[in-house]
């Protein structure tokens, strides 16, 4: 199991999220409070874009994120307006860079927590369903990679909540197929750079946790002597496996069976329907 | 904070100890059920000696003890009648190969649990100290690496428990000159490949657990049926920072401020008292 | 472009080959003689049968050879009577432990020089061919690992000379239909534990260098006095990517397009033909 | 024996330096063409001051430059007016992450190529030297490391010259007094983040290769047609190992036992004479 978080709005240093905050992420790399697994020492990684509509760069280490002194380096240094960030427990997959999140392709990242149940058996079926023209660009050995490879060959370019429904849909019907119970368990970010969107799901109807911060301005009239709240612009939203901090009213449960769009103008929430592709 | 193992008796394959009981080191890396830190992830390794008189050899690894694949395979392929292993919680230095134990030097090897309190202002009079003829092997920034050249310094090799004894004595002389409450906190196994020495102390007279294996006979007197007892030399000792298993009498606490020595003949138990060197 | 070494005889310690010769393997990570690139720092590996027809174990490693002090370590502790050892030039691939040889299935390994030309583009079509049941097995992201599976799929545990040939001629068969000229570029040692093959050929008929060791009988003729002559067993081979020495008569190229076994009783050497599966 | 490069002038990607000239410094730990070793790929770094006075970041990785993919990453998303950056091929310390070049010291960032001669030696004797209050920020076990520390015991911050000049005086006397013959080789770069330090000597009075580039401006007017020299300041500066390029004019040595200072106004070259502290 896993842990990530993304970050959309004024840009700020990475590290605001990744280490200032009173549950940060790279915190929870040691003592998770919400997760199945209470230690994700099984690498790091954050995506990030930048101001300049570039392809977004990645750090991914191999060793537990406490630990990792270039993250904490890079973090100080590097500010971006939308980013995704993953501490790793690996569920069986080997540790090794090309297993870390996110994963990038073009100009899009992918982040997962969860699990393809009884993927080894599954994996061939779902790999011979990449688009031929994608299939190269899989260089690691997850579940999650898959995932991110399927949704691409079923539009997530193009119609991003359709195509991960779809790949939910195929990955359920192909572990039903071998028999495989409650065969998809996933939380997912993604993004293309100007729009971000966090998905929640599990076959069995009780998906790992995710949370999203409440708007700014909402915040802000609760606490109007906040300054950590006044100085960040009113499109700022933060998506997390589990809150960054105990502000009473800042943080709220995506919904079962649901996605989330973070965008300029009016963000929106409707339910995930996995479906055929 | 750390965990470490050292085995002595009938030649046996390491992963017996390291990963086949039932709350293995290796287990102890990801949930130790004894320690401060629950999380033991900043390195792993193992000294183990031959049946042949030669000087151990080692394996570290400063990834997480869990998903060292190296390990794993050596320790399924490696026989030893004596080995210590050691998996790290780093206390502020590097994780670094050169930090993680077991130290070496010539035929002894040396694992510590524990610090060195306020170590960085410490560590250059504690490096004076050492034998400028032993100097140059110092390769690491650990405490529990100068405390290993202390004892070296002041006559490991020649009268172990005395020289341990004023290795802790000069490191708490040392500490207090600097105004260092409760200087050092140790469990230490150390080894020259035909004795074992155990040693638990704490300025604070709080140490770090430490336990040992009851004698093999009296285990067979107790569980008559077991059979892994009935495999194993009656000379054969196990000497822990927490319980492999839970059966009942097998393992006793080392007491506040006292040493262990298992060697052929019989084993003994000491008091340990810091002194001036 | 990668260099390797196999050992069949004596049991002897793993170092007599891999660090005291005069042109070592690992020497050769640093300054290949005879290979494209001077420089084999992507990795290394070692794959070692016991004595007790267990399955044999590995050490990976992703730095370079020259610096792997694990691997230093484990080579002057361990005794094998039959080894294989590989340092890797990527061609591309990540460097990771799963993308470090040897390969293992079973009783198997598998080491490889050389490459499979625009593997990027065949990769699909490569594994689609690898058997369901085998398709699991594979964790890394090589071509010499696909090349394993394949010939594991075509029959290495039956029939192993011709498994290796329908592997070569379905991947050469696989390249010419995406209009890649000469697909297939090898030298591989391969071994169950009992027996061990080298095969060279490559699809331009200009393969990477492979070389075996004179029969120690005949060398024994011409050298009396050398001491380390007379120490191994008349059975001893050794094959190697470039010799590891300059004593004359000791290396004989195995000849382009062919094949050596060693085994118990005689030697054998034979012509290399792909064909389809 | 190493390799590093000086960067000053205006922000530019680091890629542009690191991956992108003829023989850039990556190229150079596979392939370096004027160093004592080919092959540098015991690690690399770079250290960056930002735009904003801040303390200078740092990426320190320990496997080959060439294989670093964060390290592509990070060089291909972060502009920096003012960065150093180094390939290591040890002289025999251990090949970790604090090993790694640049060393830094508060806003200070410093590089090294060469070598004290029996380091081992004298290593107790230099370290008892550095600053008391300076010591426990020595973390690694590099003879380059300790050459820093000394420059700051010796009044780097206050007069940057003249306490390289003490800490190669110091270290040469220390060698002498241990009998060693020409202790010190060294290229150096030193930045605080305005102005830009390179020293070459060595007690041999042959010392390590470095260059400086020719001044923009009369670069222009040998190449007017050149639009990568168009689109640089005037002030724009480049300190290197070797040259990057093969532009005639464009690289000029610097003299035997002489530094260089970068820095807005005019640049400046003197002679470097050894002194006791």
């Amino acid at each position: 199991m896993c842990r990530w978080l993304a970050y959309s709005g004024s840009p700020i240093l990475l590290d605001e999220l990744l280490y200032k905050t009173r549950y940060s992420l790279i915190d929870q790399s040691r003592h998770s409070r919400f997760g199945v697994e209470t230690t994700n020492g099984d690498g790091v990684g954050v995506g990030w874009y930048g101001q300049d509509g570039a392809a977004p760069a990645l750090f991914r280490g191999v060793g537990p994120a406490w630990g990792d002194l270039n993250l904490r380096e890079l973090s100080g240094a590097v500010s971006s307006p939308l980013f995704l960030a993953h501490i790793r427990a690996s569920t069986g997959t080997p540790v090794q860079q090309t297993n870390c999140h996110p994963f990038r392709y073009g100009g899009w990242l992918w982040v997962h927590n969860g699990l393809v149940r009884d993927f080894e058996r599954l994996r061939r079926d779902l790999m011979l369903a990449v688009d031929p023209a994608l299939f190269p660009a899989i260089v690691g050995s997850t579940d999650s990679e898959v995932m991110f490879y399927l949704a691409l060959t079923f539009g997530l370019r193009e119609s991003p909540v359709a195509a991960v429904e779809r790949m939910a849909g195929f990955v359920e019907e192909t572990g039903r197929r071998h028999g495989v119970e409650d065969p998809l368990q996933m939380t997912v970010g993604a993004s293309d750079g100007e729009q971000l969107w966090a998905f929640r799901y599990s076959s069995e109807g009780a998906s790992r946790s995710l949370f999203f911060s409440t708007a700014v301005t909402a915040l802000r009239e609760l606490y109007p002597e906040n300054p950590r709240l006044q100085g960040v612009s009113d499109e700022t939203r933060i998506v997390v496996s589990e809150p960054l901090g105990e502000l009473v009213g800042a943080w709220q449960p995506v919904p079962e069976s649901s996605y989330g769009v973070v965008r300029q103008g009016d963000d929106a929430l409707g339910d995930f329907r996995p479906r055929m592709p």
